[in-house]
């Protein structure tokens, strides 16, 4: 081990307190996990703004109160500059990133086929949660940093046939999206999917969505996005407006599989339902921050044998196929960059609703580029 | 066409308003359809009781206030006596039953595929609907009659191999949940598999799984019924009584499938949910007379991709196979039987709870035979 390694200092944009939200993060010195046998530290070079860590810095999902100060952010790409003496996949050197799980007990069912992301000890999150495989009890940290240091297990090599500041945000943003569509076969046994909510995933979904040869509809409350929309590749977008079964009419079981990326309250959810074919999935993949189906009559289920269902992010196997995906079909994420000083007035844009579709923070320091 | 055939007269149970299901139904005369070529018509020998006919007649679904006088009964097994020209797989003498269905549009996407249940134009019911594809506006009337008449197609042979007694509960009841059994994989690749509500569903749906080969946990609100549970073929009950997460503490993710067949009002359906393994799915087949999924938080469906749908009794093929499952494999429904002329003691005693599992009512003198 050498002395830099021992000595590197982390720091990254802390929030303290809910208001951290409101342009309140500081910038702030933190204690890492100790460092693990398999873990890897890396360079931030990259790391987007998720949903999620607003949702966490404000405390909206209830679960953060006693995590304060947390330094948010899990769609994190940079330089591996450490790497522990079980790792075998990542070495010095890799451009590499890591989503929103950080880690698992990689014993249990769910692990051990694969599916991480649904481990029956439940996820460790990249911030805001606390470790137990190894370092128990120690707090995660997120990319609002210079450096991020975590198991190795969830650390994948990105690709370089993609741009890595557009791989940060897939590594949440887009595999939330991308597992979905691929487990309900999107474009092959799902020919007709549609997108609610044309946001931060759900630009994705389309894009996705479109490249794996499915027919998209999105479907939004206002007119705002439908240009955009069509540039990401939707062939019809239905505007619900304020008379949704009027919006519908026409469009029933005309749908597969519907990804609901929108977080909004009172969702319309039977009126959804009535967009499926029988055997159609509805799979919700944005939570607002007060849920619950209060919308949907058992009625509206049996009677075309529809589904309704959740998809967590994605495992470390859905992350990778994720990225080949994305080169291989050269997906162009809507990314916009900005410094990583400038972290707070990026989370005031994005929580007033004005990314068009992801940010990404850079940290030039490390070699991240503001320009593609 | 002989005499008899056109002079045959259609008396039944009539329930004249809500109150007919207190034991008020009035044996009365009424005009069945117009007889048309891919008609069939049936003496009928037995007809079972299904909690739908209760919630039809006394309006608890909120459909049949236009509807009556009407005469439920979609549990119809009889003998056929008379056969449309066009008809090919049915001959007088037969002894053939129809289900909850007796017609659909035969031409969309869902009838093409076999899947008449799912018919996009809606289904036509046994009893209290009006048929458009032939005799268009005509109501129709059910089994708690001395005849049947209506759509050869919905019609099917009774195998020889079980008493048609015991087949008549099968005809809606059984496949009700059969299907979804079978759509689910009971047995393969749901191996563990979960029943909500031991009644007139739930007991059937106990008995197929299990001689699917699953191992099936019944789920029941109190222990009145554990014994019958396992009688049934159970090899795990759960009692929730009133603290559902101690109930089900230890239980977490040991379900591929649970088959809800209660309609009780409030069910705990985010906790059902934690019984569930990743990919799992809670299949709804019972109704509330008020129902919506409150109970439901989003969190609990994203955190472990599982599903909530519904399934609706089952196709014309779904109860051939169904009627064959339960010749080859010996099924013995849970049956008593009533006289015809004591239908409404039947119905008071259904509505009351008492019924353990299926009650059928008898036409002797159609044939029907009161001891097995």
């Amino acid at each position: 081990m050498s002395t830099t390694q021992t000595q590197r200092k982390f720091e990254g944009w802390a929030a303290m307190d809910e208001n951290s939200v409101k342009g309140q993060m500081k910038w702030t010195e933190y204690e890492p996990k100790e460092f693990a046998d398999d873990d890897v530290e890396l360079e931030v070079q990259y790391c987007g703004i998720c949903g999620s860590d607003l949702h966490t810095m404000s405390n909206g999902w209830g679960s953060a109160k006693d995590m304060y100060p947390q330094v948010v952010g899990h769609e994190i790409v940079g330089k591996v500059v450490r790497v522990g003496k079980d790792v075998k996949h990542l070495k010095e050197g890799d451009v590499a990133g890591v989503g929103a799980q950080c880690d698992s007990c990689l014993e249990c069912d769910s692990c051990k086929k694969g599916e991480e992301n649904y481990c029956s000890k439940g996820i460790v999150g990249t911030y805001c949660a606390k470790f137990s495989r190894t370092s128990s009890g120690s707090k995660s940290y997120g990319g609002y940093a210079n450096f991020w240091r975590g198991p190795a297990h969830f650390t994948l090599p990105i690709p370089s046939n993609i741009d890595p500041a557009e791989a940060a945000p897939m590594m949440c943003g887009g595999v939330t999206v991308f597992a979905p569509l691929k487990q309900y076969g999107a474009g092959t046994t799902a020919k007709d999917v549609g997108v609610v909510g044309i946001g931060g995933l759900g630009h994705f979904a389309v894009l996705f969505a479109t490249a794996m040869g499915a027919n998209v509809t999105a479907i939004s409350h206002s007119h705002k996005k439908d240009e955009d929309a069509k540039k990401l590749g939707a062939k019809k977008v239905i505007v619900t407006g304020d008379d949704v079964k009027a919006a519908f009419k026409g469009h029933e079981r005309s749908l597969d599989l519907i990804i609901v990326s929108s977080n909004a309250p009172n969702m319309p959810f039977d009126a959804y339902l009535s967009l499926l074919r029988p055997h159609g999935h509805l799979v919700i993949v944005g939570v607002a921050e007060e849920g619950s189906l209060p919308n949907v009559h058992p009625f509206n289920l049996i009677m075309s044998n529809v589904h309704i269902s959740g998809s967590l992010i994605g495992s470390v196997k859905d992350i990778a196929e994720c990225l080949k995906f994305a080169g291989d079909h050269n997906i162009k994420a809507w990314v916009k960059r900005y410094p990583m000083k400038d972290a707070n007035e990026a989370v005031v844009s994005m929580k007033a609703g004005d990314a068009r579709y992801r940010y990404v923070l850079v940290n030039e320091e490390h070699g991240g580029k503001m320009n593609a």
